[in-house]
């Protein structure tokens, strides 16, 4: 469900479910967990970049697969957020095609989000009756100003790569055509400084907020024990079954 | 002095003293919170846009009126930041027009604020020996940057809509014409979303910065109580009332 | 070491050694921390502007100068930082020309930083194996974004006038022709407005965010203790020395 592609010290990370937009269910989470473990440990690994295979970057949660039975992940998307709160090494995140839920969210926790062109994102969360994830009602203000965030985690509109830029919430856009070899440029220039410098830098700028992070996610996630299979939730997930548009008016 | 106005969720809560510019006195800001307190209990109202009537949004406190004895407001000026603090709903502030003094610092404790292109903001405080209020020494900078911020709130120029929009202080411009039609759009975008969503994200993304706009409201208030009818807002008042530009050298 | 000029109730002070570009030694951080304090206390001195003296704003620490014996500068650059941290003025850094090391980095701590159109910026640290310093890990990302800020600090990339604008990082780009004049039209605008509001402004504004300036200093400072002569930056000055580019892939 990952591959992984070394190149200058920059370890590629690519989500692997192509016929499915690379949604994640729980396996797809505890492999990249685990890639990202390996990345920590592996000293010939200075950074690391998280993209996707084929047209999209991640359509998100697997709605369909996460309801399905089966054995718990072993580490799941609270072990996969663990991981990535607490990386030493500066974390990219490029952007190749659609981002939707968790694959947008995830550009907060990145140290560097890069976009192509034609990529855009989406936070469908308030049509699903649900509230937002992976501490991006924290870390989305904290990029975009709280007006610009709020509006994209309430109103799950498109937010295409012109707009990410503008906002703060991506570093860069590229065309489409090349991208993957700019964001390793970019990546790589980073790996051939010195790793400790990088790694003390990161601590120096992104630790003291590390606890705050945790704390958004840990909200967010009582929120959604909450929510989850509540009226709007129902209603959201039975009008997506019928084909029709949900009606949440007297809700 | 309000009108109120409901569509589709959305409720419009006109400030309607269009012959002073919709200054703000006592009476004023306890309709507003009324209008907001109502607003809050009524399960039909998923929206709250707050906007002005004619060609103003506010021109700010009416100090005339201040000045005048009567009997003190219910909630004031303090009553209405409490209640805008706490909101639970989204509440968009909607410049119609020129906004001054708090018919500017409001659009930093707003979720969303738009602007008509040809509207525009002042905060005169500096001019007049006082300091800004409405918490606006913590959301400007939040929402600006603090370099943008304190130019803005020291040096009491305009800023124009594009400006706004720029710097992140508003989230878009319209044009004047469609105005209201436009923000309504954009409202009764959000008031068709489960409300529980809303809400949630809402405390979610605000509810944790809560107590830090307390704090600096309670500070800019305590400052501004030791500086009205000091040397340098004497001087300004003179200088209004002589109609001549004042003179701060020697203070 | 350092130019002074009084005007209209500004107060410029210009690092004045223009054969090093202005670069920083023991004897420069304590003469521009006592004209500090002499501007802290003069009454007829309302703004402060820093600046520097012919092409360059500032080259950052002189590294030759520092490596030298010598005595220990009174105030040196833990001083100067206090000082600024503090300053209860407004404090305008107006960077005519190229701003490397704590050259880059004091724009995080000015109330207001203007830059010449062909000025540009640089933070070599992780080039010399080192981390950044002035605070320069929190006020970056609180002024630009934490992906443009990390990428700033990290990347050792120049940044042009119209990016540092387009950050946030300063409030504005002058042309370069007639530079001194625009900052100082700026600065007098402040000056002519009473003193006792800007300094309670900026308190509001800056002061419940002062204690943790401290704590990134003093972070970054017990980081720098560390990596100051460990391998990396013992590489990359030999390689400075050698005229070759540094090797950081074994470290």
């Amino acid at each position: 469900m990952i591959r992984v592609n070394d190149d200058a010290g920059v370890r590629t990370i690519a989500l692997n479910r192509p016929d499915t937009l690379n949604a994640f269910n729980g396996q797809q989470f505890d492999d990249l967990t685990e890639a990202l473990l390996a990345a920590r440990e592996d000293s010939g690994c200075r950074v690391v970049v998280l993209t996707g295979t084929g047209r999209a970057f991640s359509a998100g949660a697997d709605l369909s697969e996460m309801a399905a039975a089966g054995p718990p992940p072993r580490h799941g998307f609270a072990g996969m957020l663990d991981v990535v709160f607490d990386f030493p090494k500066p974390f990219v995140v490029a952007i190749n095609g659609l981002g939707v839920g968790v694959g947008a969210t995830i550009v907060g926790i990145a140290d560097f989000a890069f976009m192509a062109e034609s990529a855009r994102l989406r936070c469908p969360f308030s049509e699903l009756g649900l509230v937002a994830e992976a501490a991006s009602t924290h870390t989305f203000p904290a990029l975009m100003g709280r007006q610009r965030a709020m509006w994209f985690l309430m109103a799950a509109e498109w937010m295409d790569a012109a707009a990410c830029k503008a906002a703060g919430l991506v570093l860069d856009v590229f065309p489409d055509d090349g991208f993957a070899a700019a964001v390793q440029a970019r990546a790589a220039h980073l790996a051939a400084l010195p790793t400790e410098s990088l790694g003390h830098m990161k601590r120096l700028i992104a630790g003291p907020g590390r606890e705050r992070l945790r704390e958004a996610a840990a909200a967010e996630n009582a929120t959604l024990a909450k929510l989850v299979g509540g009226p709007a939730n129902r209603e959201a997930l039975a009008a997506f079954r019928e084909k029709r548009k949900p009606d949440f008016s007297n809700l």
